[in-house]
């Protein structure tokens, strides 16, 4: 996999956690240096690993919390 | 990839559109026959691909309501 460089910018929260201690969080992250992004996914417990998970624009979070 | 069955139970809403027709979607997704659940990912125009993505329970939903 292309390498990527990843930072968590601001952690705003984790929706659960689970036996083994992996995290499903949201966070807004920067990737390869960009504008941060929120970013909903899983982590393992000291964030060595990433799971699968979706990035979301201010407007696409926007339109979320409208259909919540 | 292993093979696996999914049906989109409930269409909540559309998060964007991308210039190539894929759209971001919030649904509730049954996956191999299972209780559904909330899942956010990005679908080819005709759904005949799908894109990486989460799946929220319940729980986490109503979590990630509380944070925004």
């Amino acid at each position: 996999m292309a390498d990527f460089k990843y930072e968590i910018v601001e952690h705003i929260g984790t929706l659960s956690e689970s036996a083994k201690g992996w995290t499903k969080e949201l966070n807004r992250i920067s990737w390869n240096g960009g504008e941060p992004k929120y970013d909903i996914r899983d982590w393992a417990p000291e964030h060595e690993k990433m799971g699968k998970g979706v990035t979301l624009s201010e407007d696409e979070m926007a339109k979320l919390k409208d259909l919540l």
